[in-house]
C-alpha cells in the first residue's frame, strides 16, 4: 500500500458511494496509468441502467474509451470489492498488472486466479468499503443476490 | 453438436458478418436459454462505438436485459469464436453451464478454464467463422492486435 492507493481508493469508494445514493449496487472502481494518471472511473450500473455487465471494474474499463494495448501497461486497477470472475477477466484481458481491492470479507472473488496469472493483487481490508457493502447487503439482500451475491460457485466460493 | 448448435451458431455468424460490413472486428455471439429461446446476441463494438468491453459475448449478455440468475441457468452461450478472458469470466459470472465455439483456430481463448470450472465447451470447427475471422485478420492486423489479438499473454498463448 502506497499514499497514491489510498488516494485512488478513495476514487474508487466516490464512485461506490454514489452508485448507493442512485439506490445501485454500491461498487465502484479506478483504472489509474502507470504515472498516476485517472484513465476511467466507474460503477456497478445494474440497477441504474438495467446492465448486467457493467460492473464497477467494466464500467471504468468502457469509460476509459478505446485506448491501445500500452495504456494498460503498468497501470491499477482500483475496486471497493473483490472482483468477480467477468471483471477478474477483464483485467487479465486488457493485461493490468495491479489489482488494488478495497475489501474482500464480503464476498471474495477471483483473486487467487489473478495471482495465478501473474497480476500483484493488493488488499486494502478498507472499513469505508467494508461498511457500504455490508450495509447494501443487509438492505437489499435480493438486488445483491441478483449480481454477483447469487453467484455462490463463484471463484471464492 | 446438435440441429439446434448449428442453427444458434449460425446466428452468432449473422452477427460476425454484421460487424465485418460496419468495419468492426467480427465476432457475435448469441445466449440462448435452456428452452431454446433467443436471450440476447451481440456483437464486438470496439470500432463502431468505441467500447473496449462489448465483445460477442457481453454484448449478448448486455443485451438479454437485466435478468433474474434462473434464466440464465441451463443456458448456452454461442460465440464465433474462442472467448477471451473477460468473456470467458462473464460466462462464468452469470452461471452459464455450455459454450459453443465457432472455431479457436484464428485464436485459443479460455476453454481450458471454463471446462476446469465445469462447464461444457464444445468447438464447431466451423468454416465460414474460421474464414471472416481469418480474413479480418489480414485486412486489419493493428485493429486485431488493438483487441484480443494483442492479448499475447491470454490463456491459450
Amino acid at each position: 500500500m502506497t499514499l497514491d492507493d489510498a488516494k485512488f481508493l478513495a476514487l474508487a469508494f466516490e464512485e461506490a458511494k454514489a452508485g448507493y445514493e442512485e439506490g445501485g449496487i454500491p461498487i465502484g472502481a479506478v483504472l489509474v496509468s502507470k504515472d498516476g494518471k485517472v484513465l476511467g472511473r466507474g460503477r456497478n450500473k445494474r440497477v441504474q441502467e438495467g446492465n448486467n455487465i457493467l460492473h464497477g471494474e467494466t464500467s471504468a474499463l468502457q469509460n476509459a474509451g478505446r485506448l491501445a494495448p500500452e495504456a494498460y501497461k503498468g497501470a491499477t486497477m482500483y475496486t471497493t470489492l473483490s472482483p468477480c470472475d467477468m471483471c477478474t477477466g477483464a483485467c487479465l484481458l486488457f493485461g493490468i498488472p495491479r489489482v488494488v481491492v478495497g475489501e474482500n470479507k464480503s464476498w471474495l472473488g477471483g483473486e487467487a486466479y489473478l495471482k495465478s496469472r501473474g497480476v500483484e493483487v493488493v488488499v486494502m481490508d478498507d472499513p469505508q468499503c467494508l461498511e457500504l457493502m455490508q450495509k447494501f447487503m443487509t438492505e437489499k439482500p435480493d438486488v445483491w443476490n441478483e449480481d454477483v451475491g447469487g453467484n455462490l460457485e463463484g471463484v471464492g466460493h
